[in-house]
């Protein structure tokens, strides 16, 4: 299950800035990747060391440095030293449990958010960090793991003449935002299909398994909503904000993110009030379950119950029972307990206790 | 049931602007009805292609397109081209389960706003997206499919002297607007109907099919909600804008939609109110009923286990058991059975058990 | 009960300012009842038709206008007509189930509020329409019944040297006002007794019917809870209102009845959480009352269940049977079944289940 | 129990203004205390009339009037008529059930709290409305009994030189707000240590009891929380204040009272939380309680019932029936017997359900 | 448990800042720590009296000065006095119960807040306040028992080259808070993994002991909320505030606080969320058990009370029975028996009672 926290108890006492790796992916290669492109060349490069990142200082092209791996402090070190990052923004990108938040430092903006997994093997909902620097003429990404979901991206770019090519940096991190916001959808419609299927499930034949799968999804809401809900703002930010960094050509690009991230927070809040609903009619389809085991057991026990007790009086030993010698006695008991019954199935009709409920 | 998402997934990847079309209703067939006015004349086309799309520059009448089926995406590229739209907007309108938004481009505004429909045969709500273009002069509306709502309007363009034809593009954006709104209290109607008769079968006889019928309502407002809910900020948007697109003159009656949506949420949240009240009202009906069986069953149990076991006793074969040899022994017997049947009824008044409760 | 909408299917698909009376009292008459008066003289009239509606302009006097009965469509016609009402505002007096709300013309204000009854014959809540107009020297008053809360407001303008006499239209509607909140305090009190009782009856003696009593009363709040709340907004803005039409001096008054609605409203969502607190106490009690049935049935059952067993085994007919042939064998198995039997108490006793709980 | 609205009704249709006693304290005798002091002296009165009201006037010494008991009209309209208040300041004085506000006239402010009262007779909370009217030099206090808690504040005065000898009529009301929001600490000091006691109680034993006491501690929550939470806006009001007649020197101590409230409100928040915990807590206990009860029944039962069942069929009188001719027949029916109940009880071992819960 | 509110009562009626200590370690020992630094030299003493206070005036160094152990009061007035402490001030720092806040006086800002520790022995959350008190130069914590968690900034301090030699009196107090509310992390992770296993162990095996468990940890968050919620606002305040005591440079480091908080109120509410999930499967999973038990019950019972039954009939002693006399009768009533009991489990198959749930 997705962590709330991670790592945090690590750090307590040390000074501001300090390095310290608060992910679970300790065993991860560092693995650098270089786009550089502008609208006539695209070069991509991996590089080993963070000695050659002056380059990015080229004003013609845009550079997207991609880095997967975080366990590699010094590496780190030293691509924050030659960027001029500030010490905390560092430590932000090696807390890995982060909210989504928007930080504007003098020459760029350092942005965090969540990318959402559905992992198959274990079946649940997994988050990473995905840490967002933008510059003038470059955007730095920086996650635990191979992020797949880039791959699109990177072969838009390298295709030619995309409106990225002609595009800066500004308009590169939208790409990037807009990838990770529209994977929220495919990761909702899937929840979505989840929900129906168990509605279906608590209708037609509720089992008690279905209870922990609410439960289950009850808690990825908790997590989806966690790391949704504060990116709004971010996003809210970025589009109005005056920093030379993003142009206003860019602007119109934000407010379709952002409106786009409403309508997940609107569907995860819809979700969450379905599942509450599905709860009440689980809980009370269990009730009606007791109920119907009640009245099966009251039934039986309240048609039989007097049917043996006149059964036992007739097996009592007593000298004298003049019913007993009656030539038509045990007939006549017989007729007794059928009455009984008949009375008793009388009532329970007129309870309505009978029949298809 | 109304999906809350629609093929979101299969745009994941794509660049902004791809055009994909995400409904349902794959095969329907385009049909583009065209109305010109002026206070003068009014003319109807229905038109197979879009080259003629120039033809919304005359200034003096206003012009109504209206756009059955969204499947043609190279009619709709041509549309789009010549209207100069936004590949974003473009976007949107293929978009079929967007949350209700208002966008102003330079020369158009752009509102999008769900219809609500009660589908009798499958019985449950239906949701569809409507587009809405507001330009100088024409209005586009742009859905799935077939809207027979809008034929009223029609009749009364075509009708003559009313106070459409003597306004301009934004009065008549006004009266689908308000057409689609008052839809909404026929369908708030339908549901208080319903509501007030589940209210009546709760209290008189519940059954568990009732709580089936409960959570379809709760459900249906949770999509009602969702429906209703942001266009009170898009009409409020729209009312105290100063775009030039929209009359001073027409403001008072689009405060007058406003005041109309606002009605309907109030009413959607009271409907909500009185459907948690009635969940704990079947859920408490649900236990006074158990109580009831249970009460039943320990009756007659509690009554005739102690004579059953009376009767056991003088079942015994014991060899010397004084009692049998009596004389009025069995006589004795079922007095001493009636007097402990006596006990426990005078037991259960004293509880209150018995009688009609 | 009191509905939430009414007749709204009817309007649908009609022009803007389409005069269709909403209401479900079809059959009242028309009823116009003309007071004029200043600090010298007071004359009340009733008149048949509003041909004589310019009288209205005599700028001395005050002229309250009350229509009692608002089916005759023509009548309401020509009043709209010789004062100059919008269309709109026609059509939101005969919706008989809107929202309080201020509406500010050019030369009149325009206020809806909703009057509350207790209508003893149906034990239920009622709500009525009030429609205010108030003019630079006039205020009308229209709805759909007799209000005979007015004849108090009468007779005080007609009684003589009282501050209304003195006072213009604005201190006249605030008069209105006030009256109708107050009788809001009386409703209060009344369900504020209601709930007391019944939260008495909670304690001492729950019955189902309780469960009935407490939905109605949790629906009466949502509805008054609909008819108070958007009040508090509409004195609110007609307090800061810088209209011509009310005068400084009134708006301490205003403030007044302000601090009055605001009391209501608190009032109001007291007794909801009251209510709230009353069901689960409600629930609890029935959970209780399940528990000590089955307490019974456990005690009786579990102790006698043995007990006939014994009896059981030696009511068997085997042969060779010992204990049968023992002399005392018959009170050794009674006193066998009373070791049992007191065991069995022990252990209750042990579990606290005996006694009062 | 703490009315929440008191004799409203009485008012419906009266002029605004007029002067009714809503309390329900009928009998009080009117009290008045005059206590003039400045830094040198200090003198203390009982008047018996309203009359020497001007003395007010004297600008060099602080007057505090205290008034017990509000009964007396006609009194009271001499008082409001010498210091020239307001007709509606008057009605709101007499109105005994108000919550919290402050209201500025041109000479005084107006201000309404509730002191807050333990009955320890009844065991339950009480409130009264306590009306303060801050003058440039002069502070009047009006409520409906004794208020031994002025004592207090009173020979704090007398002692001598204390700060409120030295400053003016907004210092002393401010002393007297602030001992009015200690109290409000005592009880919730005296509701904390309840609520301690109950939840303890719910863990160790609880009893049916409980529920009403918990009941009735949601109850007080709710009028505590109606009585302080508009206090909070009161005193901000009052500390932000440009009024003249509270100086700047007295922010600072309205700031220590305004922080004081927050955390009353802050206080009563978490004590709601608490108790909806400890409804939760109360309601699963019995929900266990009644696990338990059917526990031992069903172990009862499900072991005797079929080795009843055994015993009746060697009970049975048929002619031919082998096993009742075996010498053994009778050992080895109860080796049958105790065979079921051995497997039996494997099977409840299994489920867990015998021992320790 | 950490008392929510703690000795007010014992201030009722005394003057504002009278000092009366509120808290409950009443033995402790004052200990005064005073550590001077510049960025050459670190100097550390502890001081018995609060003689040498002027010292603090040497505006080359920056002098942190611990005061451990409130109940001294005559030593608190002492240092009040040679600080120019307010009253009020004073006074807060006795109230050991305070919600974090923040007041600015003219030479200093008063910050308090709490510090959270987890008390091993008795297995609860402990809060402490923290009274800061930052001054142009110096910085004064004061606190009721040893704060070991400052142990790590003291030798921070000493060890040398760090950024806090070189800063001020505002970074050491950013130091302070920094290390608290990482602090917090540190106990919401103890929190977030007693949450996980309680989980693990309600899905696997819920036993009554993990309802206890859930509403501690409900306590627990809601006391953690208390604590935290409040402080958000105080930081922001710190961080916006043109306070000259604040320099700018530290201003992003507060940043990095305000977030860090946010992100543990956030978490708070995850957790919050998931105790409410969590109760919800509690109280399920003991109806499901209940449901169980029903179930073997009803399973057995109707199985057997009609065996029971025809066992009964034909152990009645009448004389004429003739099926007693057949020869195969006895087998032929074990063959009825059987049938029956096959009846009553193709019954139970159907209803999906039997095998595993």
């Amino acid at each position: 299950m997705a962590k709330i926290l991670k790592g945090r108890a690590k750090k307590l006492g040390l000074p501001p800035g300090s390095l310290v790796y608060a992910g679970d992916k300790p065993d991860r290669k560092l693995k650098v990747t270089i786009l550089e492109f502008d609208e006539q060349e695209c070069r991509e490069r991996e590089v080993s060391s963070f000695a050659e990142c002056l380059m990015l200082d080229n004003p013609q092209t845009v550079t997207w440095l991609n880095v997967d791996g975080l366990q590699h402090l010094e590496d780190l070190k030293n691509l924050g030293e030659c960027l001029n990052l500030h010490p905390l923004l560092m430590e932000d990108i090696l807390s890995t449990d982060q909210r989504p938040k928007l930080d504007e430092w003098p020459n760029h903006l350092y942005l965090t958010l969540r990318m959402l997994f559905y992992n198959e093997t274990s079946d649940h909902l997994d988050t990473e960090q995905l840490n967002l620097i933008i510059g003038s003429n470059y955007v730095i990404t920086l996650h635990e793991s191979d992020a797949d979901l880039f791959d699109t991206i990177r072969s838009r770019i390298k295709s030619g003449q995309t409106r990225i090519r002609k595009s800066g940096a500004d308009y590169l991190a939208y790409t990037i935002l807009d990838l990770i916001v529209d994977n929220y959808f495919v990761i909702l419609e899937r929840f979505g299909e989840t929900i129906e299927d168990l509605e279906e499930e608590l209708v037609t034949r509720p089992v008690p398994g279905t209870l922990a799968d609410l439960h289950k999804l009850k808690r990825d809401m908790i997590i989806l909503r966690k790391s949704v809900w504060p990116l709004r703002e971010v996003i809210s930010k970025l589009e109005r904000r005056e920093s030379p960094l993003i142009k206003e050509s860019t602007g119109i690009y934000l407010k379709d993110v952002y409106d786009h991230i409403i309508q997940v927070i609107d569907t995860i809040e819809s979700f969450r009030d379905m599942l509450s609903g599905m709860l009440d009619i689980y809980l009370s389809s269990v009730s009606n379950k007791l109920n119907e085991i009640m009245k099966v057991l009251t039934i039986i026990a309240t048609i039989f119950i007097p049917l043996t007790f006149v059964a036992g009086v007739y097996g009592m030993n007593f000298k004298y029972m003049p019913e007993l010698q009656w030539h038509y006695g045990y007939y006549m008991s017989l007729a007794l307990m059928a009455l009984i019954a008949g009375i008793m199935l009388l009532f329970f009709k007129k309870k309505k206790w009978l029949g298809r409920k």
